[in-house]
């Protein structure tokens, strides 16, 4: 293969194992690597290369990092058996976690500090755009660190956003947009059930919602879910509080006041509170259904 | 004309204007009335007829009521010199202003008394499209109200959707939409401002979440108002504490806690009480702007 890079997937839930199969696809030498040995067996399985991450890390061209959070993309960077120390010169981090724009500027920094490339690239999208390799990131960095990350975004994105060559740019988009759907998810499950007081069906509403200046993208996405009664998680409940607590959190140190993602924040809250953590968010509707004494579908 | 109506207009705001041209060009005789003299004038001078309600109303086979609310609603219908007495057997009301389901079976059952046809037909689309005769409407009633509503809808309407027979079903589902299309446009309101605060411009966030998860039909079509500065208002901010407070009037009646659109209505309330009423309904941006001493685009 011409132009056949070695790049390592870290955290192989189902966006970062998405992205590490679109990889794997493209050509290039692919490692995944995970807290849990069964996703990486599944990827062995599919042809990735077997190794430990602090042995491999001076093959790499790229490592994506794919963690749940802030904190898991630290150690992966910088912990105990950190990778940066050891990437060559040249290399790039591709950090696809959603992370405090504060957050993405002083990692990148550190990364300097070893002549590694960072490039700050949250992505959307979902597990079935993920497992497709059109997933959508929004990216920025150095124009170095856009070109080592070009056969990763070609081979797993569908759209990249290119927000500018300050890292920050590309968490704080992703901070915005995730405000976004996660109050649009909770929207669409107070207006589910607000409609079932009123005899509006959940299978009425998503087809006559769905084509009115009501409709959003989470709806027409999320409100099959419930009227299917089908919560088997696409996107958890617990992403929630994770990502609408750090939007709040910068929120909170620009002073910035933002009512109704606090109030979307609660629903959440409640439904991980309830133990449907671990269903698919949609199911954030059955904190309402439970507050106002109504049925939703069940699965058939 | 084969199948000419006569058809009468009352309230001719953006919507009842659009709505009254719409049935004019489609070729049936047409009345419009309003409350103010102007758009009267401007109607008559494209060629509708003069006359006044209680004289014209046994001509009438259908009377849109395209006023702002119940109260007008009821006034038109059965006020001083109210319509319905004199409607000849078998003509239709059509009624489109947002009303409590239960209000609209209530009045349902007062035209009855009469023998006229009630429609509860509530519209969504905007002055645009109410000028290009492309509305949805919500529609529930007999199906002796649909048949003699056809000619207005084929004139006025993109899309009807039919949702029974029982008056209150077409209400019950304009306020479901009327809660998710306010929620969004304070959620967009407030993410643009956010992202404000870290560095995203107002066109970037249009750019960049209209083609993301975090994207609306309302933030794709109120954002190009906060990008450009211009709040000629097309809906106004003062739509909101109405139709929100409709919203949340039947939802306690139900019982149902409604925190996000409560949230919402809070924000149009305070546009509102800001001096912001008349303006775009967009304008609920500046509440969040000032709030956080930030600058909005101009006017370029």
């Amino acid at each position: 293969m011409i132009n056949q890079k070695t790049v390592a997937v870290f955290g192989l839930g189902s966006m970062g194992y998405g992205i590490a199969r679109s990889v794997l696809r493209a050509g290039h030498r692919t490692y995944g690597f995970d807290v849990m040995d069964e996703p990486m067996e599944r990827l062995a399985d599919e042809g990735s290369l077997r190794g430990q991450p602090e042995l491999v890390a001076e093959e790499l061209d790229a490592a994506v990092i794919a963690v749940l959070n802030a904190s898991q993309t630290e150690m992966v960077l910088f912990g105990d058996g950190g990778i940066v120390p050891k990437l060559r010169a040249g290399a790039v981090v591709i950090a696809c976690a959603t992370v405090a724009p504060d957050f993405a500027r002083s990692i990148a920094t550190r990364c300097a500090e070893f002549d590694v490339h960072y490039l700050d690239a949250p992505m959307s999208g979902g597990s079935i755009k993920a497992a497709e390799g059109q997933l959508t990131f929004m990216a920025s960095g150095s124009h170095s660190a856009f070109v080592a990350a070009r056969p990763v975004f070609d081979a797993a994105a569908e759209r990249v956003f290119e927000l500018g060559n300050e890292p920050g740019a590309g968490s704080a988009m992703k901070a915005v947009n995730q405000m976004l759907a996660g109050v649009h998810i909770a929207a669409m499950a107070e207006a589910l059930t607000f409609g079932l007081t009123q005899g509006v069906s959940p299978a009425q509403f998503l087809e006559v919602i769905s084509e009115c200046a009501g409709t959003s993208w989470m709806l027409e996405n999320r409100a099959p879910h419930i009227v299917s009664g089908d919560y088997t998680p696409h996107s958890k409940v617990d992403i929630w509080p994770k990502d609408l607590g750090i939007v709040l959190d910068i929120a909170k140190s620009a002073r910035f006041a933002a009512p109704l993602t606090a109030a979307a924040l609660q629903q959440f809250l409640a439904a991980a509170g309830s133990g449907l953590g671990g269903e698919d968010d949609a199911a954030v509707a059955k904190v309402y259904a439970r507050n106002a004494g109504l049925d939703l579908p069940e699965i058939g």
